[in-house]
């Protein structure tokens, strides 16, 4: 390996990270992955949690890190892995999420009509790598358990969210066993299966993963942060429709143009792709510094309120909101703004609706799988005493208003 | 207070911790406090767990530290607190494991026929503390929080020994968020009650407990080191009891030959009491390496197993074992030694079998409520989206056959 | 204390904090404080230690909350300190940092021609605090421990970020035993001093704080890439001064283009403040990514390199670069560009020559000094058996080159 | 390998210890290496870090942990270490303290007149090992970089104890950078030299070391423990001897009373050693407890001292204690116990004197030796800017004073 490319990264959860491989080394100097550095990890996230400024790139990393703990674990118990499947599968996790919008999630639909995995795909594809990468990425590899290791209800992506989330959140509660987990990792079948002393630590990993997605991913002041955000940036594509976002007074970056001009593309489109992959979060916040002194109201009012974290009230209940409900908030909030804008403007801009939604454990995706020493097989809801398939399948689901 | 008294102790899981009053200083240089540094927190888990040596003495400090933190939320939520109740809280939890036996849990029963709680009692009584001290401590005060500070199913002693036992097991799933939940404390109706806020926390803190159970408290080979060290001092009673222990050619510490001598005890019991509290690990470690030389071969035999680590093994099953499955196993036993021993001794010395079992949450304890902003209040399983009546009620009963 | 204010705040670093006062959560919501969630801490470290994307605002909080310790401590001790003192304590530290422009120390006289604390200063001053706030701040208060508090050899400043930095870099080594210096704290004739029993304490920090700056602050690619960073703004600069840089064309943000146009300002500029306090590290990057496709070979060559991390190379010595040394790097870089550019351009744009300097302990600066229970005062060189005048006072200078 | 010998232990200080070789798992369960268990790291340190409970046993799988990862490093630097060379000095590090006395350090000279590695080797002869990991112990291996990992300035024997040592004490400030040394650790003529890069860590290690040296080894309150602690032996001694110490009233366990009957022997004596190899911690505590009631006055006032930490009080100065001086604390101390005692026995039971030394590094030793990029090879004080010859070769001596 040339030595240049042998680099350790000092890496505040795990330690040292030492880079396995050559080819991985190129990949991280790609400009996709060093996109990531500049896509927070949770969003807004930062207005709630001050420490959570990580980014989608030491995510990335730590991914790479644990998925190359585990290959190592199924090694050691004697499974066949080839150094093209090793190095496919580091490849396939350090790149899972190049296709990840702006502030992660919260800005997913606003682009592209299509997931942020999908889009992930397609910037993979564009970088010549070997087709076992991408057939891993999406499934087709006939050795079930190196996607499984990617995206599955315990993979090495999920792993590290939540040790990497609850650090820089500071939620201690949120840590999980992550040491432990890996080396439970086995594989029957070709599919990823947990040894049986694992079983705890994956009702932990469970009820920990729950914990973090109410308290922190949809914690009520970081979901008001979002619907404000996607308010201004609907504004925004409002009055760019109209020509009446004027770039050439209140500048703002090209490729965010493109999108507020055009509106949510269709993957299919190549253009559009290649300004997106030169999206980042520095082009919205610069936007919305700039439109702080815009001259439309709506835009200027909600770019400030941002700004100086400002972030309105959410209220949430477990029923959805009657229409009579809604219109009631609507009115006082017309009336709150001394009717400057109109009824439609106060809906649209002003407030949102929406529905949140948990569940614990899926039974339509990849099962988590018990091995037993005499080599039975149970899904996690069999092999536990205690989380049974009620409480396992229950779908949490929540209703929130938001108005500014 | 007395600046010799200020002291501030270094503890490693929660930094500095500083005595908050001068009667705390005096009664942790009381003998029966002191003795405490002599009893591993967690008895022969050291032997799984090597790091966790921690004692009864780091615990009782810790706990005492946390009833500190929740009495000033408590305070700064305007509960009315006097300087005497305050006190009297610090030294009751202070004192709570003043009663535990050498190698706490596993010889609970070996010396009285009492819990260890009757027996904190019984020694809080002889320090002459202000009444109120042992009212906290056996729920006879008239402001029932402050007794469920020290004990429920939410108090300071579990919150201590989680956060210590998982820190010193190195279990880091055992990781809860001590202080989370001491912050959501609230009081209603003079009960103790957690603020709606911090209901995943709670969640969270009865899994992770639960793990700690069968991952630490009841793992494997902690069961069967027990079962041995169980086993060594049957005998040694045995022989004692018919002259054979021999104290003069094999020394032992008079207080621990007193038990063997006499057996178990009544709480009653004077100068039983006055032995017990001048026992604690040393005197059984001592003993034990001296009978490994002891003419008796079965004692010198389990002797020797136990301190060389040769534990035997362990075989856990969800159904009683039935009486003709345990025949077959002991008449194999006796095989194995070579018909050395009677099927008897081979019984008593050589095996032993029992149940394990534990329930997430019990019923017939305190409640854990929780206190909603508008007042209300409800039962954590009704408070819970996910932790219902079933799950949490659920008995899990284990039973295991150990052997040597 | 209005209750929506009585907030707490989650930190990775100390756990909860909370806000001390009703008047700091109100600067805290303040734009200038809220500015400073934009700007990173260790402004391009995050390129060398990508878990360093922490921000001046978190260190803002954090340093609150350590002098809210300090000065619990101090009061302890029988310190007489007033409430109004307290809460100007708190003010004028949460505020220290306000003055600071993007990418904190890179950018420091890109803007201005004075200090961040000068700046810092100006700005709280438009705040209309009580004037001790600013008093303190400045050094004109007669209880001069408080300003010391904020600033000097051994401040609550240092100590956050000393313990910050080595957080999130995950530079353990860092590390310093913050609880236990603050627990040192003592006054002695209005100036702070240090208790005898922290004096390996104070060696501790002085020495990590050494190795914190050559091996973050200073380190070779860090400091490259800050080359990087200054001379694309030179260009930038440079360009805007000869109407080329098309700002309609290459859009960017106003207030950056304020300053590229005329240049570093006088702090007596009024103007040139106000655009100042709107500017952070996202003008910089959405500049920067707009320049990769300038038209100015020079502007779009550099600022690719930074989006793309390929950051140069710096080489550091003892001594001054000799001046033919110089001349032949450069005529071998002018080559490597195959004479693209001119030799000047090269000078300025592709390379960079300057000086690093770090000294344990300054003899210039407020003293550290030791205060022995007789009620003597050492200060730390005649105090510390080892860290003796000659240690303390060696003044390290290294010279870098940098080229591209 | 045995699939039942491919442990991994939890270990709280650096996760899961994965036993590395069959063979190391064969010695780890040798009575040699479980007695370890059974002595305290760090003797009386609990008595004032109460955390402080950890054991020679857990050092030494923590070393040889750091063994592995130290060969490891070496060999994917190039270095030839050939599986027997490499398992040799897993089980050189493991089996390095074996010949420790009961309270470590305290008692070293109690037992035998030989240092404790000298009694660690005779113990190693005897588990019939490959000469060569005797060879790497006692330097008299050709490749002498072996023997510098497991003793030298900068061994895996330092590394871990001041690493667990800060991690139990909760001295969060004596943390070094163990990872990163470790992976600066290179090999250049046999000998082991840290690379250019960790200068910085090796400054920071060789500072944390003389902190944790005054902090906690040194720590006033333990020094004044272990003089109690030997006084109560020395007396117990006198008493044996002239058969005054009457083991069937107050029993004691036999490995002790063989060598208080028997004084210091040399490590020839094949019986002693026999004796020796059968004690630990347990055997001390069980006769002090004994001994809190035994007719002799001097042996149960100072019993009952240690037992509940009353610790006398210890004066330390910078120059040794005159003979003047002495004689007139000695008086003094006649008196406050009324003439109860002689003043011999005042002397030698009820106060001690003696002196403490440090130095950060020794010229004796082997060298710390820095590699540079271009093969050059510079001693430490060389290579740093800060540490001077004169700084690390002071020679701290502090004289104490003890009385009871």
């Amino acid at each position: 390996m040339d030595k240049n490319k042998r680099k350790i990264i000092n890496d505040p959860v795990y330690g040292f990270i030492a880079i396995p491989r050559e080819e991985l080394y190129d990949l991280i100097q790609s400009p996709s992955v060093q996109r990531l550095r500049r896509i927070k990890q949770l969003g807004l996230s930062n207005l709630v949690y001050p420490g959570a400024e990580h980014t989608r790139f030491s995510h990335s990393i730590g991914a790479m890190y644990l998925m190359n703990q585990a290959l190592n674990v199924l090694q050691e118990k004697g499974e066949d892995i080839s150094e093209e499947e090793y190095s496919a599968s580091l490849q396939a996790i350090l790149l899972h999420d190049v296709g990840h919008a702006p502030f992660s999630h919260c800005l997913e639909s606003f682009f592209f009509d299509s997931s942020h995995e999908d889009l992930s795909l397609h910037f993979m594809k564009d970088l010549n790598l070997s087709d076992i990468v991408t057939d891993i990425f999406s499934d087709r590899y006939k050795k079930r358990f190196l996607h499984e290791l990617v995206s599955s209800q315990v993979d090495t992506d999920r792993l590290d969210y939540l040790t990497r989330d609850s650090f820089f959140t500071g939620v201690s509660e949120g840590v999980i066993g992550t040491d432990r987990i890996l080396k439970m990792f086995s594989v029957h079948n070709d599919e990823l299966v947990i040894d049986e002393k694992g079983i705890y630590s994956i009702e932990k990993f469970i009820i920990s993963r729950r914990l973090m997605y109410w308290q922190v991913y949809m914690h009520k002041t970081v979901v008001g942060a979002d619907c404000l955000l996607q308010n201004i940036l609907k504004r925004a594509k409002f009055l760019a429709m109209n020509n009446d976002l004027l770039p050439n007074k209140y500048p703002i970056t090209p490729h965010l143009l493109y999108f507020l001009e055009k509106g949510t593309r269709k993957i299919e489109d190549k253009e559009a792709l290649e300004h997106y992959i030169l999206l980042d979060d520095t082009d919205i916040w610069s936007s919305i510094k700039t439109w702080t002194s815009h001259k439309d109201k709506i835009l200027s009012l909600l770019s400030n309120k941002l700004m100086n974290r400002n972030l309105g009230h959410l209220k949430i209940q477990q029923n959805v909101f009657s229409e009579e409900d809604l219109k009631q908030k609507r009115q006082a909030l017309l009336k709150k703004y001394n009717n400057e804008f109109s009824l439609q403007e106060v809906e649209d801009y002003f407030s949102a609706t929406n529905e949140l939604h948990n569940r614990a454990y899926s039974f339509d995706d990849r099962k988590i799988n018990i091995l037993y020493k005499n080599g039975e097989i149970k899904e996690i809801y069999e092999a536990s005493d205690q989380l049974d398939k009620n409480f396992l399948s229950k779908y949490i689901r929540k209703y929130y208003y938001f108005e500014q």
